[in-house]
Formats: structure tokens, C-alpha cells, sequence
């Protein structure tokens, strides 16, 4: 079976580039650009943070589309600093990269893209959907070619992260998830319920530090500040690999249970702003518009997870 | 150990009207008067249900208060008729109660009550919480004067039953619940996550009624309509115990599992209004305003509530 | 004609007590009593100042309610003390009330006396509407018992003077103005688009007090930091007789010029929480809800409130 | 002195195309392109609109580019039908339009114009924002090289005309109109406030259809409908020129009542969705944001567009 051509719409972010090392170091997907976006810190991070990840990942030939810089309605949200460092991907001091975007902006590139090759491309939103959304409204014709979206984003049974109510991406640009959500498109959606049951723990870094690499300093490196926000805020021990668990729909979706819902996202002024619904009862009468993960088998997740990395790690070894 | 000395605020209702059966069942608990409320129908045959049945209990003697009419904010609620009939008590045909209520309104009694005795008086709100909150703004030494309020209301993990985000109790008058929980009184929530693990059976209601008696009858006919709406609307095989079950709270606390959580109502004009929210992750720094059921031990409870209503219906035999 | 009887809900407030003198000094009105609410100070202060100035004025006899401590909804306001000073009425200095309050809460008493004389009674509510909110939905009699309104509050063309959208009154509790609106009780409303065209000039208040009387010097002095608020914040040289300003409803009103409006009050989470919209193109094929004062001959108003000031102060001299 | 370069962002639309006439008249104006969006009716007919009009007045050297479909947010609206007739422009008949839109959608066509020429074109937003509004996000240096926004839309004494809060342009996409507020771009709003000052009379078209030509005809042709629609139900006997008031900024300036304000929308849940705020007594202490005409000469400028057409018609005679 051939593999599963994937666009990520990032903002990175720390555990998006874990999901671009994920990505990589799977050959059940084949990663095939990465369009960038404000979110976890602002659009140039964004943008040079994908590209100096590829270059340490010796995957230049990836395609690298800027974005948007601004969410459709909400102010820019200060909050990634603290969680992913100043530059967006914690202590990794990745050097400044030497590739450059492509020559389109993300919109017109995910345009493209779909246009180019209907029902080919599955894209993963990891961020805010500001892009996504303004394809969506740009091109009417850009929902009926994308073949499916993979989104990290909402909390459904959960409490947010950012408000009690609501889950950082979809909060940094709710009317672009309004617009997704009823955009038509095939939706998986993967929230915080699921997220924060694969948390990669310190002996995680540890274990896979043994095997000397880029790579695997790059994850230690990374993931640093990152695990300190959640020690000290959310009192885990470890970190949520809120983005890398979305390619698991595609590498091991059989860790996942899946329920087929109408959600909803909370556009109003009000404390619910952001907030996912699920109309787990049926009420509204309005057909499933999305397959959500309601509950994930965490550590099985995260062994894979680490495995993927060791391999990697050998591969691009010291 | 002397009983829990308790005033149910209530718009009856059938599971309202279960609710009285099981006070007066449970040596551990003395239901001291009932305060009417708008609801799962008006005022009007609210306050004549509550009157019935508790003549039908023989129980006259607990004084009745009728309330508030409309809610604060909402427009009235019309879907009651189909759960509860058109009379709020499904084919019960109770006959016109003899008893009046109370010359006091309930939110005047219900200060009353709680100011004579501070401290002594536990209030199950199992309705619209227009009168409470009317109480509290009324007389500010009311809140102090409760000593808890265990609430039937709200969907924390759960879908909403009327809308998408919102259970039926608190969408009927969020703007109520809103002043409640804001109000100080120590608080427990009997929310749907909990509700609706509390299913009466068709086969238990028939088991009920080997014995032969006015109230094994009444809990028969009274649930004839709400089971067929739950059947119809909603797929169940059986109706939920949403009100007796905040009973539990005193006869069976160790039936449920509570966490302590801020949570806050939606009262804004979108898609969220009602719906209660859990700051599950303390993004709000906010200290915790309940104590929240989050599971319970449902078919244990739905044990109890057939054993009390059978020792009732011998009690009370034809 | 016998003269008009009305009750003044009110929390005063500087051009409160100015409404209460231009009252008592206007033979075609019969002030019964006040019912006292939170907004420009909190209740307690609104009550001690309306049994002072009542005092001041040797008017004892009119009976005080005391009313609710806080909005349905809102937080509490700060902002009064700016313009009203600590107490509530500026410099003035009014000894301690050796009277007290009648012992029926404001909510109860506007129900006993609408109830007792239906038909008879105007209620001038020129503060937040609580109270009178809530003897609404406290007794469905009270609505058809009132014989009119005439509210100080709303902006209809003219800005908020609380937020761009809203003015203090509505905006301290919207919730209770949006059930009064809809009440049915017969609603002649004086917004700021009327009430900023009543200025008292300084030189105004120096007419007067070539009078030597309690009652010019309290003019003067319970206006004197109000004078200075408009000053600094509002850029006026005077002070807006917002409140006295209702009673030329009865002594003149062919000072106004009032179309006949649907009139509703947002009540959202948004940035138009206590806008009040008058559907001036009919839109919403709504009937009108009241009768809105949207211009007024302001200079002749204020001759008219100072030649009975200085009639009053003639009576009360030194 | 040059003309003022203009690109007209437009829904024709009857008064839209009556703008167009009125640019080609105007010596004051070089009409550059059109920019075509949702709204007076579906994206398709306002472009198709576009093109026939320039065809009928000779001037499709005129580039058009076709934008958005949808608004950001709101649902389609409808009510456009009634008011502008089925195709948008009334009973004209235009033939089909022979000419094509640009290669280029319109929010790439705005940004690649500004950004070719910073601080030559002014932009006349006349419709839904979402055109305008998608440039701004797309492309952060778009703002600052467009020169100025002459925008109609928003009601700030007024009522709205599609709810009683909002104007239809700014209801249409409330979101979009948030965005462009707080662009920084300068704006002139040319509110309901003044547009509907300025009605075309039945006896105006009249004395218009004097002169024989296709331009009389198709003026008479297009606004019979839109006056039917104005006189059926909003009382009027003649048609407002909302959108080719507009035009008067740079024609005639000397006929508006400005002043400088602080300008909202609001984007809540609530009624007061699409309602321009303006913070006339400046409690917000934000700087004003745009230019807003308060009032007009309005029969003056009535006769302006008159004697425009005259020429124009007798220019372009049979």
C-alpha cells in the first residue's frame, strides 16, 4: 500500500516539530510540505522553525509555505512563549536555515496542492486554522479536493488549556475552526482527551539519548522547556504529544476509539469562546460533521513514538 | 444519627415526583416543605402536582410553596410536555388536591426557613433555579443561612439535552444558576454524567408492582410517558433518575465519585448558553465553587430506589 | 386635576436627591415613597441618603423601602464614587437619618402598593432596575397593577456614558432592564439622548444660592463634585440633570418630543452589553414598547427645575 | 489637480451600478477596476453585473476581478432579492456581459494593485468586507499601501435596516467589517445616517428619462423594483443612493456633516450583531479610528447625481 501523502498546516512549536520528525521516520506517510502559521509564537518563528527542523532532518526538498500572520478575530495570543521558549522550539538552538519558502503563500499553496491533485492530499492542521480556513473561503472548490483533515485541536470531554472552556489552537482562531468545521471536508479530530494521555516522560528523553544523534539531543533539547511549563502549570511529570499523536491516525489508528459526532465550535463573546461541542445526544439532529477521538491507548502511543525516534536517530547518527 | 433536614425547590414532574417518594422512604432524610418553580410545566400545575402527590403520600402536612413563574432571562420552555404530558406528571391522573399552599412565596419562604435555622436546612434544587437565586438576591444573609445545595442540573463531561451544550435545569434559567454559583453556599452538582447511569428499567417497574399499591401504581403510570419519550427520542430502554438520584447524596454518598472543580455557566447569547463548565485543567486559578459528580455506581442506585419504593408500596397497600 | 402619585425607585446619587426635591417642590406630583437600590453607590448608602435628604426636605413622612444590594448579572460598579463622591451625594454632608425604613423590602412594598391601588401608581425607576425586575417576576399581578413607567436610562442615538454602547443605568443591570422592557407595563423612556441637554451651570447654582436656604446650599454642595466630574471627564461646564429631568414627563411634557419605539436591551456578552436599540426602520415588525424622549427643550427645563428650587428654598430658608 | 484613483469593492447590485455611472461621470474620479463579493445577491450575478454594466456605459477597458462567495461568518443572506431583484440589478435586462473577470481573485488582485502603487488607490467598499477584509490578513503590508477607505455601511443614530441594530453591508460580514476597522488603514464611513437623507424621487427619474438613451432607461429599469421594495416597506416614496454617496467624499466633501470617532462592531451572538458603535462621549479613551458622516445636504447631492446622469445620458444617447 502506498503511503499517505500528507501536508502539515503548523505553527512550531515544540511538538510540531516532533511531528515532522514522526513523519519522517515513517514510511507508512509521506510528508509532502509543510504550510506554516502564527500560533505557538509568531509567523516568521514559525516559518524558520519548520525550515531549520527539515535541514536538520536533511529533508530541504520539503516544501516550506508561510502563512498567515494574524487570526481571523482574536488578538495574538502571548501564552506559547512560556511553553514552547522565545524562538518556539524550547532550548533547541537550531541554526538560522539557510532554505527559504516557497515563492506562494500557504493559502495559495494548500489551494494548489488540492486543486493540483484531488483527493490525494490528507492535510494535518496542528495550529490555529487561519490558512485553512481562508482556502476554504478563497476557493470554493478547495473542500471538495482535499481528501481529509487530521486536526490537533478541541477539548471535548476535557477542560481547555488555555480557558477552562476551550483548547489553545482552536481558541487562537475559533471562527477559522467555524469555517472548518463546516467547511464539508472529511474531519478526524484529535483534542485534548486524547492528547494528554501520551505524555513522553523524562526516562523517555533518557532512554532514547542513549543512542547519540542529532536527533535524539534535538528531542532532549526541545522538549526542555517544554516539560518544565507542564511540570510547573499542569503538574504532569512529562509532556502531551498533543501534535505527533495525529499521525497515529494513519500509523496505528487502532489505538484510537473513534465516535462520529456534530460538533460545534463557541464563536460567541462569552466564557465558552473556543469551546468544542459534541452533541453527544443527538439533540441538534444534525448528522456527525466529524470522527472524534474520545480515548487512546497513551503509552502504546508513546513506545511507538520512541521507537520511530530511535530508528531515526540511528539513521542521521553523530 | 438525626436526619438530614431537607427543602426541595421543584417543578414536578415526574423524576421530581419520584424524588418525594424517595424522601419520605429514607429514615435518613426529613423532607421539611417543597418550593415550586416554572419547569417541566408551569407554575400552576407544578405547585398542584406537588400538592398531589404528596397527598397521595399521605404527607400533607409538608408544607408546599409555590414560586417564580418565568425564568429571569429565558424565553418559557415548552419541551416538558412531551417528556412529563401535558399535566407534568405523564398519565398519573392524580385527582385535584384538596391541600393549598402555603400564603408565602416561595422565595420569601424559603429565606424564612433558612434564616430561622441557619445552618440547618440542606436545599435540593431539582428545577429551574429561579427562586433560589431570587432568594439570594433578595436577602443577602440568605446564602450564609443554607446549609448546602445539592443540585440536580448541568452536563459537565456529557452532551447537553436540550441543546448540544446544555442540560434542561440550567438552560431553562442560566442567568439563575448562574447567581447560585457565585452565591458562596457550598455546593454539590448531580449533573447528567451522572443521571443518566440511573436507569429505571421497564422490568423494574414491573417487579415494583408485584406489590399491589397506590404507589407502585403511581411510579407506573407516572413513567409510562417519560419511557416512551426517552425510547423515542432518545434510545433508551428505560428513563433516567435524574432528581431522585441528588437524594443519593445523603442516603448513598459512597455511590459516587466527586471531584471538586470551579464551574461556571454560560449566559451569553450563543451557541453555549447553559452549559456548565468545569475548569477541569485550573487554567482560571479560580478555587473550586462544588463538588462535582462525576460517575456513579448507577445500577447500586437504581437498587436502592426499587428497594425504598417497594418497602414504600407495602407501607401504603391497597 | 388631582396630582400625579408616584413612587421613585432610586439610589442616590447627587441629581437623585435633586429629583426628590424638584418632587416635593411640584404640586402637580404626589411623591409616596422611595424604594432604594444599589447603582451609584452600594444599597446601604442609597437608603441612609434617601432617608437624609427626605429629612433635609421635612418630608419624613414619605415612607423609604430598602431594596437590593446587587445587579441580577453584572459585577458591581465602581464608577459612581467618581461622580457622586464616597457617599453618594457629593459635599453635602447630610447628618445621620434619625428615621429608618419601612420594614417591607423595596420589591415587596412596589407589589403591596401596585396591588393595593392598581392603576393609580406611576413608578419612576432612575436607577438599575432590580427591584423592579424582580417584583415583576415575583408577582404576575404587579406588571398590570403599575399604571406606567418613566425610566431614567438608555442611549438611543447619543453614545453610553458607561461603554461606547451603554449608559449606567441599563448597562449596571441590563437582565432586569431587558424584563422590565418586555413587562408590558406602559414605558416612557428618558435616555441621554434628552438628558444632556439639561445642564445646571455654575452660574445657575449661584442664582440660587442668592437665596439663603439648607436647600440651595445642598444644591450646591451635593453638586459640586459632580460639576467637577463632567469637567475633567466629560468636558462639559455643568452638570446633566439626568434624573430631575423624568418628572418634566408629568410637569411639562411639552418640553419633549417622543416617538413611539420597540425598544430592546442587549444583554450578550459582547462589547453592546445595555445598549438600548430603538428599531427605528421597524425591522422587526415588533410593536412599539414604549414611548422614547428623543429631543428636549433643555434650557427651558432647566429654568423650570431652578425657579422651583429657588420656590423651595424660599420655603425651607434659614 | 488628478483625478482620485479608485477601485470600487462591490455587490451590484441596483445602487451599486448607479455608483459606477456616477464614477464614469465624474471627472473628479479615474475608476481603475471593480473587485466583485457577496451580498445585494450571489457572487456569480454581482460579477456577472459588473461586467454588463461596463459593457453598457463602453467601458470594459475596466478590469474586474471576482472575489469571495461567503461571508466569514454569517449565513447567506437572502433578503438581497426582494430588494435588488433576482439578478441583482432590478428590471434592466442587462444582456449577458461579453467581457471576462481577471485571472486574478479579487483579494490578490487588491493586494498586487496596493502594493504596486503605495498610497495611489482609494478603496470604495461597498458591499460585504470580506474581499477587503482577506487582504489583510493575506498580505500584512497591505494596510499601509492602500490610501484610504471610503466605506458604506453601519448605521450609528440610526436603526439598522436588516436587523433593528444593524446596517445590511456591515450585518452581511460583521467579522470582516472588525477587521477593517482595526486595520489602521484611514476610513470614512458613510453610515445610513446619511444615505438615506438622500432619496431619488419618481419625478427625479422622470425628468432623467427626458433625455433619451440607454443609460436613462437603465437607471428608470434597474431602480424600479428597489423603489417598489422602499415604498412597500419602508414607507419611502423614492430609493436611497447609499452607495453612490459615497462618491461625494471625493466630489463633494463640502455636503457632509464629519467628526473623528472611535468605531466598533460589534461580533457577539446577541441582537446588536453588526451594530457600529461609535464612542461619542469617548469612554473607551481609544483614539478615534475613522472619519464617520453624520449628516448631509442630501437633495443637493441628489441634484449632483442628476445633472451627472444628465451628461452621462446625453453622451452616451441613442
Amino acid at each position: 500500500m502506498s503511503p499517505t501523502r500528507i501536508i502539515i498546516d503548523t505553527d512550531p512549536g515544540v511538538d510540531d516539530a516532533l511531528t515532522f520528525l514522526l513523519a519522517l521516520a515513517s514510511p507508512e506517510i509521506k510528508l509532502e510540505a509543510l504550510t506554516t502559521v502564527h500560533g505557538n509564537t509568531n509567523v516568521e518563528n514559525t516559518t524558520r522553525n519548520a525550515l531549520a527542523v527539515l535541514e536538520l532532518l536533511n529533508a530541504s526538498h520539503i516544501s516550506v509555505a508561510k502563512g498567515t500572520a494574524l487570526s481571523l478575530h482574536m488578538p495574538v495570543h502571548i501564552s506559547g512563549d512560556a511553553v514552547h521558549g522565545l524562538s518556539g522550539i524550547g532550548n533547541s538552538n537550531l541554526p538560522e536555515p539557510k532554505s527559504k519558502p516557497v515563492d506562494l503563500h500557504a493559502i495559495d499553496y494548500l489551494i494548489e496542492r488540492a486543486l493540483a491533485e484531488p483527493g490525494e492530499i490528507t492535510l494535518f492542521p496542528i495550529g490555529p486554522m487561519t490558512n485553512v480556513a481562508l482556502a476554504i473561503r478563497k476557493e470554493p472548490r478547495f473542500a471538495k479536493a482535499v481528501k481529509e483533515l487530521v486536526i490537533m485541536g478541541g477539548a471535548i470531554r476535557s477542560g481547555g488549556n488555555i480557558t477552562p472552556a476551550a483548547e489553545f489552537n482552536i481558541h487562537a482562531d475559533p471562527h477559522a475552526a467555524h469555517i472548518v468545521f463546516h467547511s464539508g471536508i472529511p474531519i478526524t479530530l484529535i483534542p485534548l482527551d486524547v492528547t494528554y494521555k501520551c505524555l513522553l516522560l523524562p526516562e523517555d528523553v533518557e532512554r532514547l539519548n542513549k543512542i547519540s544523534s542529532p536527533i535524539s539531543r534535538f528531542v532532549r533539547d526541545a522538549i526542555s522547556i517544554y516539560m518544565d511549563f507542564y511540570k510547573q502549570y499542569e503538574g504532569f511529570k512529562g509532556c502531551a504529544l498533543h501534535d505527533p499523536l495525529t499521525l497515529a491516525v494513519i500509523i496505528a489508528p487502532e489505538l484510537f476509539t473513534f465516535e462520529n459526532h456534530y460538533v460545534d465550535v463557541d464563536t460567541s463573546s462569552g466564557i465558552s469562546t473556543g469551546k468544542t461541542l459534541a452533541d453527544f445526544m443527538k439533540v441538534s439532529k444534525k448528522p456527525a460533521n466529524m470522527k472524534v477521538a474520545l480515548d487512546v491507548r497513551g503509552r502504546d502511543f508513546v513506545e511507538l513514538f520512541l521507537e520511530r525516534m530511535e530508528t531515526l536517530s540511528r539513521s542521521i547518527s553523530d
